[in-house]
């Protein structure tokens, strides 16, 4: 699936994945009202407004995009309906050949990471068939248990050609109180990158792993570090614009050929028409504000690579 | 929702929870067979099997116990329609005014832990309305992302009086790998334990936190430290039975007031039919088989608190 990834970020020159994580607050009032008049306020009138304001966002971007990130989190919390419009999402996004990351970061013992990986990339057996039940293309993962809760993900891998992004330094500002503890005089962080790295050895595409890891946008010194212990893993990186990250600095998450990381936006490109800038489309038009949003974010990273 | 759980605890005198894990391996075949004959061998059809394997087994053990830990994997693995059979179990538990540990692990940064938290164990609103959309008691949290990762899992367990177990010290063999390791001379799973002892102040019931902590049966000796460092925190301890912890193994985790721990047994207790020991019952009258296992846990527990 890396080699997918890469190929489809060659092609489009987007080394982006826009995050579907749609809050209702987010979704304009049209949208809402629609969903409302057809379901009622209930958990299915709030999910049928997610798939009608993901769909718009894709069907606006999909063709400047390598991948989409739906965060399962903001489905889950509107419980059965809210993961039915995950799933939808999910297949919508597949259709429009889009990889499918799937920010669900999850992680147990091994019995059960064996189940989260046959539910979200692998498939799972009944009687005499088998389905693919999410069928994304990536996944997050947690690796607070060690090998044994990550191995199933990564057999599942090597299986069904899927891909991981193993949390490695998260974006968010307590970060630090654990990843970044000092073992042996080395953060944390640090030796959980070499684990993906060992881990990614044994799941290799093309030039890189299928096994990448998680380093946010807003810890970019230890981004340029984690690097270089993890050269064949693709880094996913969180907290671009709203949470702080800019293009400049993004540079160091990058191989020199180009490659090797994908920068995650999710409320500065799906609520773009929320901002002043591009306020001129108006929120009916919220869809070409997330494209709009889009080109930017690909010329903001295009600017800093080429002047590194 | 720590005080109801020590009150379930002392009015059944078992300190114990079962885990609903329902493996299709573990169901036996006349369920099977019918959930098969009614769904096909579908997602549906797996689903409706698990939710009569579970009914029958909480008909036949719910007086007995306190409290049931479902594992969301083995639902979420058969997707929509095994998550739907996830949120049964959950209701038909609290029908039968069970505690009921929903075990799904969950962690992100700050807004992302605020969905999960609010779909899992708070509410969410739509438009006028509010919901509780899947309404466990308790669900566990891995802490790899520090306090803020934590807090809106804390903040919505002090609105909607719910409660947490923490993952400190994983029952796998490879938890180690990050949690073993020193920091300023002392384990990672150390200073998890201490922050955990630090977020339950904030959220205290009669004696015992609602913020509690997961540390497996298969090392004692370090649930004896983390028992010291976490007085005030109720422990969940998996891993009993088929994981290998014994009784006499888990006496340091309970306090001298006999309190302070629940012990999870899944498979020693929801597949007990398939046991020599409870062969006697066959495989129709599985949930007879279950019922004995846990009449036995309970007294192995209590012989072990006993002889301390």
């Amino acid at each position: 699936m890396i080699n997918k990834l890469v190929s489809k970020i060659r092609q489009t020159g987007a080394p982006i994945v826009v995050g579907l994580d749609p809050m209702l607050r987010f979704i304009p009032e049209h949208i809402r009202d629609a969903a409302f008049a057809e379901y009622g306020e209930t958990l299915e009138g709030a999910a049928e407004a997610i798939w009608q304001f993901n769909k718009e966002i894709v069907d606006k971007t999909y063709d400047l995009i390598p991948a989409v990130k739906p965060q399962i989190a903001m489905y889950e919390q509107f419980g059965i309906p809210g993961l039915a419009a995950f799933k939808r999402t999910v297949d919508y996004c597949k259709e429009k050949d889009l990889v499918v990351i799937g920010d669900i970061k999850r992680g147990d013992i091994g019995s059960t990471s064996a189940a989260y990986a046959a539910g979200h990339i692998g498939r799972v057996q009944v009687g005499d068939k088998s389905y693919l039940p999410f069928n994304e293309d990536f996944v997050t993962v947690n690796p607070y248990l060690g090998s044994d809760g990550v191995d199933p993900f990564i057999k599942v891998c090597q299986e069904e050609k899927k891909g991981l992004f193993i949390l490695v330094k998260t974006s968010n500002p307590s970060s630090g109180e654990f990843q970044d503890r000092l073992i042996d005089g080395r953060p944390l962080y640090e030796l959980v990158g070499e684990k993906v790295a060992e881990w990614g050895a044994s799941c290799m595409g093309e030039g890189y792993s299928n096994i990448g890891a998680v380093v946010g946008a807003t810890y970019p010194a230890m981004g340029k570090v984690l690097r270089k212990i993890m050269p064949k893993a693709f880094i996913l990186v969180p907290g671009y614009g709203a949470q702080g990250g800019k293009g400049a600095d993004l540079v160091h998450f990058f191989n020199e050929d180009g490659l090797g990381a994908i920068v995650n936006s999710s409320r500065g490109i799906i609520a773009a028409y929320k901002q002043e800038k591009y306020g001129r489309f108006g929120e009916k038009n919220f869809g070409e504000a997330s494209r709009a949003a889009v080109e930017d974010m690909i010329a903001d990273i295009k600017g800093a690579l080429e002047n590194r």
